[in-house]
């Protein structure tokens, strides 16, 4: 509780020094071999940090160009910030020793304390908290640390993680939640401010770092990954308080019966109970998902759908029972497809290729290669009907891979994907209504690697354009669906939108 | 209800020949450009149709040395099945003529009927029904036809669909959704009897279909797609009593308030109740789906999972969310994850790598890159505990990209991908249990296409030894459950059972 009696503006400034260190010790990095010290350390060097990185190895030598100091004592600097990954028991007097080099924090790597269930490791993790208390806040144990682009800090197993700094924190109990919502996040198109695994969290855990998050102005969504919280109550309020000025997506682990054994072992958790979690996080207006995809595709709705209440869909795409799929799951999510005026209707059948096609909503292009310069038409027409909040585009790509057999082309040269993204662009811009954009690849075998490669490239052009792409129209209506029950709900924006309407 | 009052022996003969053409005429083959005649031509070539086809258009001339009949008439022989895909007004000529040759049924790819809502549609819709009745089947209009790799024939769209059969059956009023599940099938291994489109079903269509399913030897699961049904009495009939022999897997399209418009404009049907529909299924025994990707994971599992019920799931994977993760999703599914023996859990333990690894089930093996060799231990223990009945390994190839860099060695040399799946291939039939594969892929950037590759390289090992391979444990648990569900309430399956009890 040593962080609820602080003075925000005291553990801000410890935090911000952690989140941008201007040096780094790392102890525990061996020589030979493939450990975890050396691991972080060629990945902070792959990621780019442009701090000072200082080495300790108790046997000295030397790693990769860098000197071994033989001890923290002997690092000729004070430092800012530590990563200790030596066998748990030598863990406590590493802590200590940067604590006395003015270090404001560490991340604690190293496994083998309170989550191993022993006497041993409990003993081990309270002199953590212990030394904590002195004036060290810590990260860990049992985790993969922190992750900032903005700073060059990066997880245990992230050399490989974007370099792109975005609007998305994360706060994860489990380090393979976080680098796996990293490494999600990199094609799909999030963003991030901060990602910290806490694992244990001995000292710095999920409610003190949500406050924290609060308040940084790089951060405009929160994603939280939770197996057990220390203090239910003061999460509980934190989360209500922070929730309403920021989004926050919450994925509890550990809500089943065989759940709660699984936590304990994993982070040394307790599980809780489903019921008070799921009304709790309801009344706090926080984001509950049920799993990693949900998170993450919520996440980059949150990212690049402007705030708003979408309740009306537009949907265009090929092939009559995508329609058909696009209604009924539209409904399951709340959302509703209105029926287009006549007058607009009729006026994107102007465009439309015939026979086969249909412009009521779901607007139906009959054939999956219809150009985007067609598509464009569908798009600004149905952006004129005023129950039309926000409109879906379903491009089934892998159809162009026979016109591209057929061509002797490759498939690069036949899909207008530059020409499709530039007009998705342009018309939002243009109608001031979000599009998302829908991607499915239904040729996933060995000899169709190309279409894979073209889904991925006209993803990636989207993504650069701040356009969401999903895989699946069920994901793209499920994220419009929370994006939008999470600004009808808070008061913040409920205000702004009234003001708006006064003002009209 | 022309079906209905014929004996089951003469509409099988019928359907056996359309199935099986010894030949087949394509009325409507275009000499010129891309047409649907000269399209299914190429497709029935590209899959290897290996039995005669005439080509007819009206000018006559030739097509990729095809000869082009100017009239069906001009045939030099009696035809066993026709493809016409000409104008809509000139359709019921077409099939009249082939009627007149002896064709057994014709498959209509054109549209322009009921479809539209117009009064001529509606009439060329009649008039096709009426040529029907005086003594051949049709199929369509408005569809895609029929794919059935046995004899070699395929939709309007699918020259490179699987030339392997299997076990699966799709009836699908959609052309679209019937080329969609035979492309994912191609790489998720579900393998087909017959796929058939049959579009505005004016003759042919779900009940009469579902009929000659249940007695084709071919046959073994059956998934349909409807938009609305003729004879909904007759229909749920013939469901249950279909449905009380094989797996029925029905994704009902339209039950949505603006799902009814769009299937009126689509295959002019009506949508239905969906209380009424859900019940009636469930009363039915029949799995009902809710989207493409959950009938085909439904139909792969019912093709590779042997009919059982399945309640204890163990999972071994590694990292701790995951497991994590598996508990909290497999009690939602209705599974569960029964914590293993002493004995057998502590012999899983002493082969695991530690420390971060536990044997309780799920079973953490703690790092992604552990061998087959490894791996084979928690499967071969865990099976020994009597409560399990099911297996599923999760595998996050993606982590070995690390590795393979820091070798310098390509992927494909890294990954012990055949290794794997030889090693489930022989603890499966050592134990008895099935085991389902889960292969995540969480890196799909450009520069990760090595991942995918090795990914679909792993599953189609995998498909071809017959284990299931799903993307996401979620499915994976789905599957399982659906399965389970079925035999669970399925009287030829409990009767066994109990038999076998009884015999013990």
């Amino acid at each position: 509780m040593k962080g609820g009696n602080r003075p925000d503006s005291s553990y801000s400034v410890e935090l911000d020094k952690i989140f941008n260190p201007k040096n780094i010790a790392i102890v525990g990095v061996s020589s030979a071999g493939f450990g975890f010290g050396s691991g972080i350390l060629l990945s902070l060097l792959a990621i780019g940090y442009k701090g000072k990185i200082y080495a300790v190895n108790k046997n000295g030598g030397e790693f990769f160009g860098f000197k071994l100091y033989k001890s923290v004592q002997d690092i000729p600097s004070e430092i800012d910030f530590a990563i200790i990954s030596v066998p748990a028991e030598l863990v406590p007097a590493s802590l200590e020793a940067c604590r006395l080099k003015g270090a404001a924090g560490a991340e604690i790597l190293s496994a083998g304390f309170r989550e191993t269930g022993t006497a041993e490791g409990a003993k081990l993790e309270q002199e953590i908290k212990d030394i904590s208390r002195k004036g060290i806040r810590v990260i860990g144990p049992n985790c993969f640390g922190i992750y900032c682009p903005k700073s060059g800090l990066t997880l245990l197993p992230g050399p490989d993680l974007s370099r792109e700094e975005g609007p998305v924190a994360f706060l994860s109990q489990s380090g393979g939640m976080a680098i796996d919502l990293a490494h999600i996040g990199k094609w799909m198109g999030i963003r991030f401010s901060k990602v910290v695994s806490f694992g244990n969290g001995a000292d710095l855990r999920e409610t003190e770092l949500l406050e924290y998050l609060q308040h940084d102005p790089d951060t405009q969504v929160i994603c939280m990954y939770i197996e057990g919280v220390e203090d239910g109550r003061r999460f509980f309020e934190t989360l209500k308080k922070v929730a309403a000025t920021k989004p926050v997506i919450v994925y509890k682990g550990g809500l089943s019966v065989s759940g709660h054994r699984a936590v304990e072992s994993h982070t040394a958790s307790m599980g809780g109970n489903r019921i008070i979690w799921e009304s709790a996080l309801r009344q706090s207006n926080a984001i509950q998902v049920n799993d990693m995809y949900d998170m993450a595709h919520t996440a980059l709705g949150f990212s690049l759908i402007p705030p708003g209440k979408y309740s009306g869909v537009a949907v265009t795409g090929g092939g009559g029972a995508l329609g058909v799929l696009s209604c009924d799951l539209a409904e399951r999510f709340g959302l509703m497809l209105p029926e287009l005026e006549n007058g607009i209707s009729s006026k994107i059948m102007e465009a439309l290729p015939k026979p086969g096609s249909s412009a009521k909503n779901p607007i139906d292009v009959a054939n999956p290669m219809v150009h985007p310069s067609v598509l464009r038409e569908a798009l600004v027409g149905a952006a004129q009907d005023t129950r039309i909040d926000i409109q879906v585009l379903i491009q089934l790509l892998y159809h162009y891979k026979s016109m591209a057999m057929g061509l002797g082309k490759p498939l690069k040269e036949v899909v207008p994907y530059m020409e499709l993204v530039d007009m998705i662009q342009e018309v939002r811009s243009g109608t001031g209504k979000p599009i998302v954009l829908v991607l499915p690849n239904l040729k996933r075998d060995n000899e169709n690697m190309d279409v894979e490669e073209i889904i991925r490239e006209t993803r990636s052009k989207a993504v650069e354009r701040n356009i969401p792409v999903f895989d699946d129209i069920k994901d793209a209506f499920k994220t419009i669906a929370y994006v939008s029950r999470y600004y009808s709900n808070t008061k913040i924006y409920k205000d702004k939108e009234d003001e708006t309407k006064g003002s009209v």
